[in-house]
């Protein structure tokens, strides 16, 4: 049984097909354009694959409602031609199969929870920290909706000592995204986070932020495990000092192992690696055919 | 039919009668005193009311993870007497009935959604805000437990503007217990909260830590209701103070009607009054009956 997968992002989009077992066995990619041509291109990719379901992981805000009459939409981003677009209704018209909807993040964490690093857990959190910052929430086997659905990456965080940056965020200017994605750390610095030494102060900064947002994440849902992933993540000198601010932060007050010893397993990089997203995806369609 | 409730509190127990409907038909109250003696009082009070179940809200921390050796325990708390003892377990030997067994917060958030201000939607957040800070996580309808519970009192928050309080919480200082709870704001002025006039400066800081601390949750979990209880909220001046917190640092990034023209229903008191968290007892002894 084939199970297709949708990667759609802002940049671009990745299309793939895989299997109950998670394998990957055909991907193509293409830059996200305006969405007539766009989704046009991906009707054509599964015109002749044969797949029993369809998963999508979206970039956001969309709307994940089922209720409402427009679910499957991408609602209110400024991203040209996309702003409230029907995208799983437009999908839906070609294949009469079931489909997955949910956004990127979540899919991911879904991904990471069936096949990945959180296997066989009922519950973790998915940060993207790259040009932005998302926060996928998987708890008691399910995917985290609610009112629109989780936007984890604007959570405000105290300043660093002494920190000055006023955050580039357009809506919160020092939320954690506006100090600690991609741009944050290249307007603060001057130059690309890739190209700043691994001993550069800007990761004890950088640390300090993430940190104290995981802190406060798990003291409020408790998750089994925390995965970081995105390309400010590629920097694995963040993951000890990271995961000692979240120490510092719960100084012992939550009384659980994988917060203590056993941290280096808790806060963890993805373990699908660059199938992470398609992977998510694919757990998506597999849940939607499933039921 | 009848349920059994037991609202198991630090200072006090109350247990009481109910049925499906959420009426309490009968309660009685005695003070927490040693676990021997005050589960024999439980014990005693249930023993001719003939329920179909019991459900049990208890002050923690406590473990909630069923396939743990010490489910139904109370675990690390500095209450003498009740550090690592098995609640559940006791009762269980007494009745055998089904019982439900969860922190006194997700209780009451349980109940709220069952049959209180949360009534028919399928997430909500319950925060008790008194002599310490408690929050219930309820999603995709299904009570949060995780690694070990949420304990989202702990949650930090940017200080106050020029505010050099130190915090009374003995793990984190100024977390948001540490600066919101009862105790904090007495620490703080140095007169009883229930003392200071409705229009003290106390009521504004108090609503700018406990409105960023649901404005990151809302964030992070989307929660459909925002339910805040406890002795500190029947300062009912603080609901306003607390909403315009919440819509300033959300700043407008997360659209829903419900965080705009409609935050006065979404940000609210208990429905159920004095009995919520009987009433939440209530609900998780009917949800272990329905399995």
């Amino acid at each position: 049984m084939l199970i297709g997968a949708v990667e759609a992002g802002g940049t671009k989009f990745v299309c793939g097909i895989g299997n109950e077992a998670g394998e990957v066995l055909d991907r193509v990619s293409f830059p996200t354009e305006q969405p007539e041509k766009t989704l046009g291109r991906v009707i054509d990719y599964f015109r002749d694959k044969n797949v029993s379901a369809i998963g999508i992981g979206s970039f956001g805000p969309i709307n994940i409602d089922v209720n409402s009459p427009e679910y499957g939409y991408v609602t209110t981003t400024p991203k040209p031609g996309w702003g409230n677009y029907p995208v799983l209704p437009e999908l839906k018209r070609a294949f009469d199969v079931p489909f997955g909807w949910d956004t990127d993040v979540n899919a991911a964490a879904l991904g990471e929870a069936t096949w990945g690093v959180a296997k066989g857990l009922d519950s973790c959190l998915y940060y993207t920290i790259g040009t932005g910052v998302g926060v996928g929430v998987y708890i008691e086997d399910k995917l985290t909706h609610g009112l629109v659905h989780p936007e984890g990456g604007h959570v405000l965080t105290r300043h660093y000592p002494g920190e000055t940056f006023a955050g580039v965020c357009p809506y919160h200017g020092d939320c954690l995204e506006g100090v600690a994605a991609g741009p944050a750390i290249e307007a603060r610095w001057g130059v690309k986070a890739s190209e700043l030494p691994a001993d550069h102060q800007a990761w004890e900064i950088e640390a300090f932020y993430i940190g104290q947002a995981i802190a406060s994440a798990v003291l409020l849902v408790s998750p089994k495990r925390v995965i970081l992933g995105g390309g400010v993540m590629h920097q694995m000198q963040l993951f000890p000092l990271i995961r000692e601010q979240v120490r510092r932060n719960l100084n012992g007050y939550v009384s659980a192992s994988a917060l203590a010893e056993g941290i280096d397993q808790y806060i963890v990089p993805p373990g699908l690696g660059d199938n992470a997203g398609l992977c998510g995806s694919l757990a998506l369609g597999l849940r939607a055919l499933r039921g």
